[in-house]
C-alpha cells in the first residue's frame, strides 16, 4: 500500500500551506501570455505555470476543459504538465469533473488515477449527478494506490443551489449532504486526513447545503473562489473556521494574469500571504 | 444557421428507427474481440462498430471513458471513430457526460461540438450537478453550429434517485425537472423536435422523477438501458408511450458482445426488431 494521498495532501499543507494553483489557460488568457490559441500554446502556458509554482505551492490544477479543447494533441499538451509537475513534486489535481457509473466509472479512474496512466494525477475531481454511490468505482480504485478525489458537493455558482440544497427524503439532508455522506463512507483515514475530498466553494454559506463542521473533519476541501472570484487569505479562517487547515485554496486568474513575467512572483507573494493567515 | 440537430436527429430516426449502438469498448469486450488493451485496440474496436453500424442506424454513441484512459493515444483513436461514423453518415452522440460551469463550459463544448474540431461529434451527453443553468454556455454554443446535447436528467442507476429524486424549493419539483425544466427553456425548436436532448433511464418510472409527457413533447430522450440492461424493442412503446418517437435507444453489450463476425448482423437484426415495433 503507497503512502496515502490524504497523508501526502497533509505533507504538503504543513509545508507549503493552502495555496493551489489554477492552470486555466483559456482563449483570452493565451493572447495576454501571447501565446497561440492550440495545443502548443497550453503546453507552453501550463509549464511556465508549472516552473512557476515549483517549490512555491503545494498543488496545481489543470482545468481539462481547456486542454481538450484541442482534443488528443491538447491531451498530449496536458501529459506533458503533469509529468513535469510530478517532476517538481507539486502535487496535481486534474479538475475534470468526471462522472458516471460501473465499469465507465472504473474507466475514467484507469485514465487519471492509475500509476504510469499517461494522465496520471494526485487527485482528480469527479461529480455525482448519478449519486454519490455512483462513484464507487472510482474511490476504491484510487485510495489503494496512495490517489485522491474532490467530489463537487457545493459550489458557489448561483445554479448549483438548484440541485446541491434540493431536499432528500430523509429529513435535513441535502443533496450535498447526502452525496458527502455517501463518499466519505468509502474512506478509510480514521482520524488523519482523508483521500476522498470534496469541492466546497469558499464563498458559499455552508450552512445553506447542511454541511457541519463535524461531518468534514477530516475531510480535505478543494475551495475554488479565493482570488478573482471574491475570497481573500484573511476570509479562509474567517469562512472556514477549525476546517481551514484541511483547505486547498484554488486561485486561478488572479495568478494567471501576472503574466509570463510576473507570475513567479505573484505565486511567491501569494503563498506567502496564506502562510500568514495559517500562522505558517 | 445550420440545420438544427432536433431536425437531423428527426431525419435519421424516420429513416432507421431508434436504436443507438454504443462504442464501449471495456478491458473485457477487447480481450473477447482479440483486440489489444491500448489505444490501437480501442481505435480497431470502434472503427469495426462503425463499419457494421454504417447504412443500418441512426446513430453511434462512444462511451468517452474508455478512450480516455489510454490517454492522449486514445483520444486520438476516438477522433479516428468520429471521423469514420461523420463520413459513414451516422449521427454521432459522445457520452462524455461533462459538467462545469462558464467558460470552462463553453470549453467542452469547444472540444466536442465546434465544427472542424478534432473531436467534433453531433452531441454531447452533459452532466448537470452545478445546476441546469450552468450548462447554458454549451447549449447556447451548440444549437446555432446545429449541434445538440443530452443533459443526464432521470437515470436508471439505483444510486440515482438520491440526487435526481431529491425536491427543489418550488412545490412538486424533483431535482430531475427542474434540471429538464432549465435547460429545455434555452431550446428554440418550437413544436419540431428539440436539440436540447435529455438521458433517461428505459427502465426508470418517469413519475417517481416528476416527469410528465407533456413537458418532455418535443424533447429527443437518449434511453440507455435497452438489451442486456433489461428493457426490450417491445418496451419502448410500452414505457415511453406517446414519446417514443423521439427516443434513441441505446444499446451496447447485447450487440457488442457478438463479436467482430456477428456484430453487423447483430445491429440488423435488432434494428429491425425496433422498426418493427414502431411501425417503420
Amino acid at each position: 500500500m503507497n503512502e496515502g494521498f490524504g497523508s501526502r495532501l497533509r505533507s504538503a499543507l504543513d509545508r507549503h500551506g493552502p495555496l493551489c494553483v489554477g492552470i486555466d489557460p483559456h482563449a483570452a488568457l493565451l493572447d495576454s501570455w501571447g501565446l497561440p490559441q492550440s495545443a502548443e500554446g497550453v503546453r507552453a502556458f501550463g509549464l511556465a505555470v508549472v516552473d512557476a509554482a515549483a517549490g512555491r505551492v503545494a498543488a496545481i490544477k489543470p482545468q481539462v476543459a481547456f486542454f481538450e479543447r484541442f482534443g488528443s494533441a491538447g491531451f498530449a499538451a496536458l501529459e506533458d504538465v503533469l509529468a513535469a509537475a510530478r517532476s517538481a513534486k507539486l502535487l496535481t489535481i486534474a479538475d475534470a469533473k468526471r462522472g458516471d457509473i460501473g465499469t465507465t466509472m472504473a474507466g475514467y479512474a484507469q485514465a487519471w488515477l492509475e500509476p504510469g496512466a499517461p494522465l496520471e494525477a494526485d487527485a482528480l475531481t469527479i461529480s455525482p449527478y448519478l449519486g454519490g454511490g455512483s462513484l464507487a468505482e472510482a474511490i476504491t480504485q484510487a485510495l489503494p494506490v496512495g490517489k485522491g478525489v474532490f467530489v463537487l458537493a457545493a459550489t458557489s455558482n448561483p445554479d448549483g443551489a438548484s440541485v446541491q440544497q434540493a431536499r432528500t427524503d430523509v429529513p435535513g439532508e441535502t443533496v450535498a449532504l447526502r452525496v458527502t455522506r455517501d463518499v466519505t463512507a468509502l474512506d478509510v483515514a480514521g482520524t488523519a486526513l482523508g483521500s476522498v475530498g470534496l469541492v466546497v466553494g469558499a464563498t458559499i454559506d455552508r450552512s445553506a447545503f447542511a454541511l457541519d463542521d463535524d461531518t468534514l473533519r477530516t475531510v480535505p476541501l478543494l475551495a475554488p473562489g479565493f482570488g478573482a472570484q471574491g475570497a481573500t487569505p484573511a476570509d479562509l479562517r474567517a469562512r472556514f473556521g477549525t476546517l481551514a487547515g484541511n483547505v486547498l485554496a484554488s486561485e486561478s486568474r488572479s495568478i494567471l494574469s501576472a503574466g509570463p513575467d510576473g507570475i513567479a512572483a505573484t505565486i511567491e507573494e501569494r503563498a506567502a500571504r496564506y502562510q500568514e493567515v495559517m500562522g505558517g
